[in-house]
């Protein structure tokens, strides 16, 4: 990863934004820009350099992982104040206002401000870099994709009606463990029956049902990047109803996926998928957003809902995954990773999507 | 666990705190006051009545789980901007200062904002409550911690030397999820030899050394509450040296242990296991503080380090784990679960402690 090039287009940001120095607080920034994983540092970028600032847990691990920036553990942990005092001279700071707390921007405050000082809010500047991946992040993400796709067919090896949710889970999460998971994206959601309409329902104590959907959403990280998948099956023989809602489903994932194209606004990715589920009838269940970036962050730019602002680029890696959900019955999700590429969609998981019952 | 008695121990300090409402962004704050679980949500508490804030994900999870509030699900996913209209008529409102953005808090003032209203950033108001345990709660925390605990011993029956951390870590978290575990509590650690000297190594392609300590800290989700334990096992014949980093170790995780008792300061229970390891000789290798609160997070208050401020009390609930960690060599780290009773200190993990060689 050339940390050194991120940088230099993050201080282009900066000078667009008309500040000195920027506060990034957001822990995947950090690591964007200079490498660092662990879970409490601040980095101060200036036009001169960076500096990093961690706690004494991390003192080795920064040494190892650290690219083009100092590393500074101050006293007492209190980064803020050390980093509010290592900008002293600067009078335009821009700081990451959607992941600075109003406690740390009053710390900072309590050690930097002054008579004509400004304290910019920013929005999503690190983040806009990051949504546009490079070829070697790209194929970390399908390196995670391929990992994670590998664990579907030992789950579906596996699964039984009776089976505890939290037993499945267990299970999927150990063969990607096996074949060298460096942990999870997120918490897998692995829902049976009516526990499937609850869209981000995570295993409990309940049993997997003799007939029924079984949603399963889960992701792994490799190399620090995550992939993100879901796919729905069926245990026993689906009745109609659960035939025409797959079907709708992904018929709709398809519909999303043959909508991804540079320039296309993210919402009209959204609404292909809407489109296709609201004309089979389940409009009211589909309660989510179409997609988003997925990257460092299981969530991250762009976001692929109905109110998206924002245009599909190539280089960026998303989620399609439109679903329904019916209360009391079940629901059904289907969900690839996929690159935007300059002609279209490049799909990235290998798993299949047609309807699978055990 | 009686929501109702929480939001009125709540209501109380918000008086005290002289503000009409207080906005609650932090997630286990509102599953404290509410009992949703969910991963996305905004509470707004005042003297009259409380009202719960998420999306279209969460209706029916929100309909099962939410006690004592009326959960609304705003258009365009703007839970800051509907609290902020519900409070239009308030004019002190308090806010959490360390977990509410500055954007979050742009977007409220816009609004809200108005002549002689006031924000009120407010710290640690609803965690001072949860720092105290009610015994249903430490009742869940011993669940999780003797979930956790049945765990190790499954491990250890299978660590071998050569085996990959992830694949160790993917059969002690496998153990776990067919023990019940709802969820990791956090990111296993999971290092042999010099990793084990990254105080917070996650497991990576390493194998585990023929001869070396392994450093094995990890926790589960049981009823929403947090467990967290940290045992050291020994690959082969330990060096003198080894025992005697163990020894140490294990001695001042004890002296800590003997420490607590209501009315001692934190900071008196990290200087007693300081001490101990100082006088071993190896005072520059324990970089982080002895120990912390857990409940519905894995760390909450208190804070047990050597800046701590606060005094113990009974029904806390906090961990001891102290540790000595060698640069290239490896690392110790021995962590109870400790309940803090009128007398003193009741253990909750089972696991043996004397130094184990497989």
């Amino acid at each position: 990863m050339d940390y050194r090039a991120r940088q230099a287009a993050a201080r282009q940001r900066l000078e667009g934004a008309g500040v000195e120095a920027l506060v990034v607080a957001h822990l995947p920034n950090i690591r964007y820009l200079t490498g660092f994983s662990g879970s409490n540092a601040l980095l101060l970028l200036e036009a001169a350099g960076a500096w990093l600032y961690t706690d004494g847990r991390y003192r080795e691990q920064a040494k190892q992982e650290v690219r083009e920036a100092k590393v500074e553990i101050p006293p007492k942990g209190d980064l803020w104040k050390a980093a509010a005092q290592r900008a002293r001279r600067r009078r335009r700071v821009g700081m990451e206002a959607e992941h600075v707390t109003l406690a740390q921007s009053a710390r900072w405050r309590e050690n930097w401000a002054g008579n004509g000082k400004n304290l910019m809010p920013l929005r999503g500047e690190i983040e806009a870099l990051r949504a546009v991946k490079e070829r070697e992040e790209i194929t970390a993400i399908q390196r995670a994709v391929e990992l994670a796709s590998s664990g579907f067919a030992k789950l579906t090896a596996k699964l039984r009606p009776g089976m505890k949710e939290t037993a499945a889970a267990g299970w999927l999460e150990y063969q990607l463990r096996l074949a060298g998971a460096e942990g999870l994206a997120f918490e897998t959601i692995l829902a049976g029956g009516a526990h499937g309409a609850l869209v981000h329902a995570h295993p409990g104590g309940e049993r997997l049902p003799e007939r029924g959907f079984v949603v399963v959403d889960y992701g792994v990280r490799l190399g620090g990047y995550c992939s993100d998948m879901t796919r729905t099956l069926h245990l026993g023989e689906p009745s109609r109803k659960a035939r025409a809602v797959y079907a709708a489903v992904l018929e709709a994932q398809q519909a999303a996926m043959a909508a991804v194209k540079p320039g296309v606004a993210c919402a009209a990715v959204d609404r292909a998928a809407r489109r296709v589920i609201a004309k089979a009838g389940w409009g009211g269940y589909f309660p989510h957003s179409t997609g988003h970036g997925v990257g460092l962050e299981i969530h991250e730019a762009p976001r692929l809902g109905a109110a998206s602002k924002e245009r599909l680029a190539a280089g960026q890696v998303i989620t399609i995954e439109p679903g329904v959900y019916i209360p009391g019955w079940g629901g059904v999700r289907i969900e690839d990773v996929v690159v935007v590429t300059e002609r279209g969609a490049e799909g990235l998981t290998p798993t299949p999507k047609q309807l699978l019952q055990l």
